[in-house]
């Protein structure tokens, strides 16, 4: 750059500076100076998408994975709006985002013209740090703060509003990055406190949520178990767990008010490792939202903000944990299903065929049980649910997660009830030829609301309420759809079509998609 | 219904006893108890979409159309959230709408579960009116509450928010319908003051917006513009025209800063009928944001809350204007375009083949402009632009009005980066086998973008910049799209392919889809 910048070649800067490289995008008129800010600074990749739900959806599929944020471009109040829904799944995922909402000019507010809105209204729900950013001169300090903010243990959503003034006038410069201290570590009070509530020799169950899942929090945690006999837990949507052979395994609690209680009923006392007491999902009428029994004793080993996998790992060491778990996920590989197809046989194939280190962005709703019971036994893997219960996120999801990792190989199983809200991915897919390998389960309903129907006792349901739930008029071909944006695709009626499909999908790189007609 | 009733039905009774007789939804497990209620309740007709953000611009299209509202079912906050922006553009146009969000039990918010969210967050940014409703015994009153202020002059967007036990417990009994005044009636003195104004011989413009441009309205306005000469003007955006051969002709004003300007340098003072002086869509470095020249004047005769068209007939009156309009749009079918297919091609074949009283849901964006010069002086048709700027309203809005006017021809001409954010609507389109045709303008651009570049100053764009504005790689094939949804469709590369298309679309009724290569 030259001697003198503007503020958007300053933002863009400063973001580069703090380590923010990729920005997933849809801009417009208001951001056409970051845009071209791209090009004068070096070091930001910018990712197009065709709906914002699919840059904010990508934003968190990239944050889970890289560790870190990208920045999201998006068009004043609406072009927010239409990212809120994956917001609200990023911010129920604790993923770090960094969001740059254009607006007007300031002395255009004045005028009320068609595109004007309370931009920090939309943000505010979703976000945990909003500025609005109010001159060149200093937007670039705004964006050191809220890349930091969005860096804050253990994610958060930082939005900061740009003016399209602030981006045109003159800046003074970019802004280095400000301290990153990482989690807080836990006092050992608390260590101690929780060693002594293990040793009690009541049930015990660790939840745990957030690092505590990964790598060395899960290995710490497995050695607490093997030490005290606790059930080791996650939630029903654990933001990002590794599973798979080798790893500790897992009990995920169950969707449903009444398998909730069933599967808690003997815990006596539950550690909370960036978790939060588990309740159901929904409520009905009747049922209880909380899941534990009563009586039930909870003590947080570690709160959000805090380094779950160093406690978990400081825990070990204070309970005279053994160095090993006791046990580990032995590898069981399914044989491929043969004759009719369905969510079991889809499942058996993908577990079958995945090769290691395969990232999940699973948003395969009622199909996704045989999934989640044969999966978690096969290769060693990362799973990425949807966090939120605002479904059309697997997609784009699945596209950050490539981004940040294009080394491994991305598997979206997903509904496609689901799939129909955030199709346009599949473009940004086939732009960005990204290895990913979409299966679409198709079967025409929005399936859980079937279920869900009697559940909530709404009786009389007839013809038209029905039809609400069913999606065969007229039946979507999805082969065409992703064919129509750019991506290759087949459609398998049959056990043996989806595993010779899937197992060309898994010996090629680049996007693909599969129905699979269930 | 038996003697006892649910909340549910309460509400779904109340909004039919209140007139509003369509349902554009995308329901979920909080919402089961309204669909249930489809069935037990007669007269309410249920209308799914795939995704919210056509559920809302399906409302608009259908308030805009039929003069009153629809309602929208929308699943919590993340539900209402995708629907945003399309109340963001209805916000803008006006419209009438009833939203109905469900929500969480209230027992079940405390335990802040996946999907809680703030609701009246997202939904304040876009409503006129809003209410959480705490009660099934209350909740039938917020529901008359709600289309009252729904229906309140000009139309407005009223939300209620509907937790799932409001919907299931025991309610009383469904509301009667409250009163409806209609709009307000412009006071005789402003009457006079407006035609004292008229007869000061300066150069006067009607700014007309509301049910101004509309039949009567629109032909007062004529005749006072014979008796006074004022110039009759529309906003860029105007939420509804009645346009074509025989209606009084209306002068759009144009979109950019400069254009405006020149636009109106003449006008020595306007007469605002529901509209506001005029400002330009965006801001530009060095460039005003005001349209009117210094020193021009603006008189209010009617406050958008106001009853326009009967002003205009009381200030005709009071001028003693002649019966008829001077001037009336003269029938001018340009002739059939050959060769090479351009916007103005498409243009000249929809004015040619488009039958009378047809209605275009039209977002054409920059392949618009010779559509607005060529197909105002065709047949009698009513124009629906794209009101609020948040690209992604054309197609929803086709299948509302298609709803709404089930014996009109609805044609949506749409550049392909907007129709790509809801292409999702479709499917609605071929569910109900609505009589629309879509014609894609495929420029493979966001065309709007590369002018805007320069005109901000944005300079240094380059290869990264560009691609952000180029929708090349890859091509979207619109033909697989819409056979994908269920809509069949055609691809017309030639001005002959394109006509022969288009008139066989004209020639029979159901959803069509026309891919224009330009």
């Amino acid at each position: 750059m030259g001697d003198t910048i503007n503020g958007a070649q300053s933002v863009v800067q400063t973001l580069v500076n703090c380590g923010v490289e990729v920005c997933f995008a849809n801009p417009g008129t208001s951001e056409m100076h970051f845009v071209a800010a791209l090009d004068t600074v070096s070091g930001m990749r910018p990712v197009l998408c065709l709906f914002e739900g699919v840059v904010t959806g990508a934003a968190d599929g990239y944050g889970r994975i890289a560790g870190k944020p990208a920045v999201t471009l998006l068009h004043l109040g609406p072009g927010l709006a239409n990212g809120l829904a994956n917001l609200h799944n990023a911010r129920r995922a604790a993923t770090p985002i960094v969001n740059i909402v254009g607006d007007h000019a300031a002395h255009h507010l004045q005028y009320d013209a068609p595109l004007t809105s309370d931009i920090v209204g939309f943000a505010r729900p979703v976000s945990n740090w909003i500025v609005e950013s109010k001159s060149a001169g200093a937007v670039a300090s705004d964006v050191a703060r809220a890349v930091q903010a969005a860096k804050a243990a253990p994610g958060a959503i930082a939005t900061l509003i740009m003016p399209a003034d602030v981006a045109w006038n003159a800046a003074a410069r970019a802004a280095q990055p400000l301290v990153d201290d990482g989690p807080a570590r836990v006092h050992a009070d608390t260590i101690e406190a929780v060693a002594k509530l293990l040793s009690n020799g009541k049930k015990s169950a660790l939840l745990l949520r957030g690092n505590a899942l990964l790598g060395a929090g899960l290995e710490a945690a497995g050695r607490i178990q093997a030490k005290c006999g606790a059930r080791l837990m996650c939630d029903t949507f654990a933001p990002q767990t590794e599973l798979g052979a080798g790893r500790v395994p897992l009990e995920r609690i169950p969707y449903f008010s009444e398998q909730i209680t069933a599967f808690l009923k003997d815990v006596e006392q539950f550690v909370l490792v960036g978790a939060k007491p588990p309740v159901s999902f929904f409520a009905y009428p009747g049922k209880p939202s909380w899941g534990a029994p009563d009586g039930c004793q909870f003590e947080y080993l570690a709160q959000p903000h805090e380094d779950g996998a160093q406690a978990l790992h400081d825990l070990a060491a204070a309970l005279d944990a053994p160095a090993e778990p006791k046990t580990r996920t032995q590898l069981a590989l399914p044989d491929l299903p043969k004759g009719k197809l369905n969510s079991l046989g889809v499942a058996q194939v993908i577990a079958h065929h995945t090769p290691d280190h395969a990232i999940y962005a699973e948003e395969a709703a009622t199909s996704g049980l045989p999934f989640q019971m044969i999966v978690p036994r096969a290769r060693p893997h990362t799973h990425l649910p949807l966090t939120g219960g605002s479904i059309g996120q697997g997609l784009p999801l699945a596209i950050g997660a490539a981004i940040a990792a294009p080394d491994r190989k991305v598997v979206c199983p997903h509904g496609d009830g689901g799939a129909a809200y955030t199709m346009q991915a599949l473009w940004t897919m086939a732009r960005e030829q990204l290895d990913i390998t979409v299966v679409i389960y198709a079967n025409r309903s929005y399936a859980i609301l079937n279920v869900e129907l009697q559940r909530v006792g709404a009786s009389g349901a007839g013809s038209k309420a029905l039809s609400m739930l069913d999606l065969h008029n007229p039946e979507m071909n999805w082969m065409k759809i992703a064919e129509g944006l750019g991506v290759e695709a087949s459609r398998a009626t049959t056990a043996e079509e989806f595993a010779a499909q899937y197992a060309s999908a898994m010996s090629q790189r680049g996007p693909r998609l599969i129905e699979a007609l269930i």
